[in-house]
């Protein structure tokens, strides 16, 4: 299986990216990976209890981890302890990714050859990366760009002005004017008064009968996916930072915002201006108020509303006072 | 008069669309419009008491309705009755207006020809539909796309990367870089697992003398118009959901966000951020603080603000304490 | 020195620009420049104590006030006393630049030629206006739009359909797609119910090493600089209205909103959804939560959160109540 197939890697072995480190097997590492993706041959770090529930799913042996966080880690796996788990695992990720810590633009872009795409439709000025892969019946509107490697499925429409990179759009995905998807996300790390760009090497996945409205950003993975589930639907301005996964069956109004890795369930409705912060746990069915601020997890069937957003009961009892 | 400038409609006897119901006379149905517009040989519908005033008004005789709501209708009415308005509404907007459930891109673009716009200035790579009129000494900016059958007035000032379907831009209106005017709102009816799009068969009117700042969503109605009055100003990255209707002398900060069918009174002032729920009704001269959340009618010349918002005295009251 | 790189500059005497004044020299008029900033051959203007301070630092002689400020001004001031400053202002702003009350679309764009710009990449339909200056090394993305006099330094990397006007780019810089930098501002004075548009003349500074996000709109200074630090980070669809200046190493995240000449802080960091109001102080170190509404200056240090914005220990106490 290819490790990545939007970022070029470089080939390097374990010990050579932990000189300091005594393996009992040196070989090229694969990728970089989460701990509940993570396989043998992959690098994957632990750097928050919220994860402590994949230890036992994954199958990685090599772990980066902190002092505070090893001992959960089980013994067979090779522990690389570092007081900066996002820092080093920064370092490693620009190591085997050198080009994903900026989005340098794609300079292999290209008008499409019709005897490539026999039937998709296409606009004016519409531009094509290398290896792309369009379905049947797809249309693309003009002065759009897919950058190399996107893969779009069948009876797809895609606006004017878009711009996707490092994503994979399945069947009957709508995607309106000017939408922004699979650029990187705000990841760094203040060291010393400058930016460590922190490499984003995942990717965005859109899922069939999804639809995303006009003006929408969607930002890739870092070391993971930003997933919007089945039959999903985003209205204007919506912003997804990277890593959020939201479910299937959702609705999700406009200027809505998502901060980092956030899981959000299925059937879940959002109101315009509300914002998610980064991390949390929207349960299934979950109702949120437009203009709400979610600032923690929320169990299924709640409906809430506020800033901080509380029951909806609770809601009305303290704007009655 | 033209049914519809903007979508190609199908000529569909009354007869055909309702097939279980006995028409005295039957005809081709000229279009679909809400109850205050509609014409004898036109389709309306009555799903909220919200319009019960405009029953005496339309000349409307084909009304969709559900049975709570048909015993406001005068009898001189066909009822079509139903148990969802909107739905049946959806599926014969679908019928008469096949295109208009999806915004297909407009694959007639083409730079255009100096000959057609004598008095009229481009940038590069302007790109143009079928059908486009366009007034004396308007400007039109590098890649914008001006799709089938808009007309835009004289003196206008379009910016670059503007993408403007299904609207009319009267006189001396100036649109900055990427505004997406026109292009199909959030609309959609959840049925079983899957969402049955709505079809919008709407459009956007901005009057003369508006300005809309860069990076702004403005959607066409659903089977409406969303009108931006005269002299209105919208700053950046505003957001205008279907059927919205903005009086004259406006100022719209930026970040604003309106949720679907509402109307907003002359000279109304909104600052930066503040949203507008749905189907409200917003008087003249009033005042809505910035990043306040409106979430019912504001009568005439009232200034509120907070979320929800509520009158500027009882805001500084509230957070006095 | 050129008075203004970005506007062209109609030379008028200072006599016919206030033709009811006597003054002892007659002379053609530099430009119009804030007290801090002007010389003795500009005319600047004092229109709120905010700015009593710089009258000890000017250079100005010529100073547009009104009756209730003009004590403030020692007699060596030639003071132009009017009853509206800003409404004056806009005039004299369109006298001297007749173009700046409008973003009139760069008609001049063209394809650029390698021998031009040597060390420079390009992606497809890159248009560049007149006298545009790029650095080594830089690399600006497909459909990019760089209008005449905009100066982009070394090593900056520039997405695709990203619109750059009135702005200065330092080294290092990171500019992700779709962003709009530069446009004119929300500016204008309501006059008899219709709006003078008053004109913008200032530009856009960005500093090194920063990095903004998709979607991301800039606007130029009315009369001043709009200005983002060395090292800051704007994350996607953050607004930055005229005149704001963002201090260096600040973070910003997505959705954020500035009104108007508001001064921020170096290290500030601002959590998504924020808005800040216009005219205000925010200090060095502060720490904005997220969805926050901030209304009044903030000192040095402080951390707070909600709407308005108190300090973090307040917000939590009220919202345990």
């Amino acid at each position: 299986m290819e490790s990545n197939i939007f970022f070029k890697k470089k080939n390097i072995k374990l010990g050579k990216i932990f000189p300091k480190h005594n393996f009992k097997k040196d070989f090229i590492i694969n990728s970089i990976k989460p701990l509940i993706s993570a396989n043998t041959d992959d690098i994957t770090f632990f750097d928050s209890l919220k994860y402590k529930n994949d230890i036992q799913k994954t199958k990685a042996k090599i772990c980066i981890t902190s002092e505070k966080l090893e001992k959960f880690l089980p013994n067979n796996f090779h522990k690389i302890i570092v007081k900066n788990v996002l820092f080093e695992l920064s370092r490693v990720a620009k190591l085997l990714y050198p080009d994903s810590d900026i989005d340098y633009p794609d300079l292999s872009l290209k008008i499409p050859k019709k005897v490539n795409f026999k039937n998709v439709r296409f606009g004016n000025n519409v531009l094509i990366g290398k290896n792309v892969k369009i379905g049947n019946y797809s249309i693309i509107g003009s002065n759009s760009i897919i950058e190399s490697n996107v893969k779009i499925g069948k009876n797809c429409i895609i606006g004017s002005g878009v711009i996707i990179k490092n994503s994979i759009i399945k069947n009957n995905v709508v995607i309106q004017d000017n939408c922004k998807i699979g650029q990187k996300g705000f990841g760094f790390i203040p060291v010393n008064g400058k930016n460590i760009k922190f490499p984003h090497i995942g990717m965005v996945i859109i899922e069939d009968h999804a639809e995303i409205s006009s003006g929408c950003t969607i930002d890739r993975g870092s070391i993971d996916i930003t997933t919007i589930g089945k039959n999903t639907y985003l209205d204007n301005q919506v912003h997804v930072a990277h890593n959020v996964k939201i479910g299937s069956n959702c609705m999700i109004a406009g200027q809505v915002g998502f901060a980092g890795s956030s899981n959000i369930g299925n059937n879940v409705s959002i109101g315009g201006q509300a914002g998610v912060s980064g991390h949390l746990k929207i349960g299934n069915n979950v109702k949120i108020g437009g203009g709400s601020g979610v600032v923690k997890d929320i169990a299924d069937n709640q409906i809430v509303m506020g800033y901080p957003a509380v029951s909806l009961k609770e809601f009305i009892k303290k704007n009655k006072e």
